[in-house]
């Protein structure tokens, strides 16, 4: 409706549909971890990414990523990933991450020390320029080829300090869009990503630092706002938190030594 | 940084805590069922709009919801919520539930026929202006007393179908705040949402169309654009999905038919 006009015209859509990720050690039947909605591609990237950046596994730890086989349908086919590890798949380790205190209670507190227990600090790594900083997220834009047809997709990229984009992954989702360019490095190999910068096209939450911390990832940039809890998140665990970089401008929230 | 400008301010993020949810029945021990992070606020809405969008719990099945009392410290006691029902809960719902098949496999079809089970059809329901629906997102804005401040929090407002705001919730994350102003009905009365309108300030996925469905609500309006199983599930839940309604325009994705 513009103005009063109504116009019937096809329109293209973010895909999203549910992934079921499974976990099983040698002679195992996979345990089923999570279901996320998520826009289908990358999947072994984005099980692989999510497992380990929820400190469910170490990237030495898989053995082979694959589409559940024992299936009824073509449909359900490439919406279920069994992740089979090298050793036992200790699913006590669940529990113990996904509620961050065994007692009654949770809270923004524990769950950051859950994070700091489990990831080795994030490395000083490099200086940026403010100004480079602030051309990131149009080199992102560019880098999308879907972004323009949907205006729905979250997008997470990793850049070389110098601002080159070496990887780039869409989803409806914007913590699955970081699990994927961190999984496609927990498959590949090349952790921690001590130089990279990731640059993700909404907003950061505590996740997204979360995740970026426990892949060495020492900068972390939004187009939007990033959480209370993600900045606190970023002071702690070592990482710079940016926030509204876009027009030229950017926020700095936490550790602004590594913007020069 | 502007222009090589380099500033110091204090600046106001949206908060972001974990809510650890309790369900359980006369004399059970509370089973958790979900953690979220979310913005502090309207904590009992949300954990009851979550446990009855999600299909876990009927509305007349709550005795009682509070801040869990067995508790060390300050910090955790306003992040863990205890909802009582009146009955015993059947933790075997969970499973039912979140995972929409026994067997191997899901997928956005099982998830929908899941909902389709579950949520009555939603009924024809009000017919609405496409002017009157263009207006809603700045009449949203205008009851945001947080919004100019974070710029990083999203609202979900209920609205009659003359346009008039009866209830808005914000949040970090776009389903807690449709959660908590579902919930407020769960708790306040006044279900199902026949005669209400959901507008959101960001984008339209499956579970929010899902949410809306299972509370009656038979229009849901985004800013911004909807996935595609979001549509399929407006399509099937007899749900009006519209979006990018911004900028005196708007676009209608499945029963047009409530659009005048």
């Amino acid at each position: 409706m513009s103005e009063g006009q109504r116009l019937e015209r096809p329109d293209m859509l973010a895909t999203e549909e549910p992934l079921e990720i499974r976990v099983g050690g040698p002679g195992q039947k996979g345990a089923s971890v999570a279901v996320t909605m998520r826009t289908p591609g990358a999947d072994m990237e984005l099980a692989a990414g999510f497992l380990f950046t929820e400190g469910l596994i170490q990237p030495g730890d898989i053995k082979r990523v694959a589409y559940c086989e024992d299936l009824d349908g073509q449909e359900q086919l490439y919406n279920v990933v069994t992740v089979t590890l090298s050793k036992a798949f200790d699913s006590e380790v669940l529990h113990r991450n996904f509620f961050a205190t065994s007692s009654c209670g949770i809270c923004g507190k524990a769950a950051l020390e859950d994070v700091q227990v489990r990831c080795p600090a994030v490395a000083p790594g490099p200086q940026v320029s403010a100004g480079l900083m602030a051309s990131l997220p149009d080199r992102l834009r560019e880098g999308q080829n879907l972004f323009e047809r949907t205006g729905g997709l979250h997008a997470a990229g990793l850049f070389t300090p110098s601002g080159e984009l070496v990887s780039l992954r869409e989803d409806v989702g914007r913590h699955n869009a970081v699990d994927k360019v961190i999984g496609e490095r927990v498959l590949g190999g090349g952790l921690p990503l001590s130089d990279r910068i990731l640059q993700v096209s909404g907003r950061s939450s505590f996740e997204i630092v979360q995740k970026a911390a426990v892949a060495g990832i020492p900068i972390v940039a939004a187009v939007g706002a990033p959480s209370s809890l993600a900045v606190e998140a970023g002071e702690r665990l070592n990482v710079t938190v940016l926030g509204f970089v876009r027009d030229g401008r950017l926020n700095i929230y936490s550790h602004p030594e590594r913007i020069v």
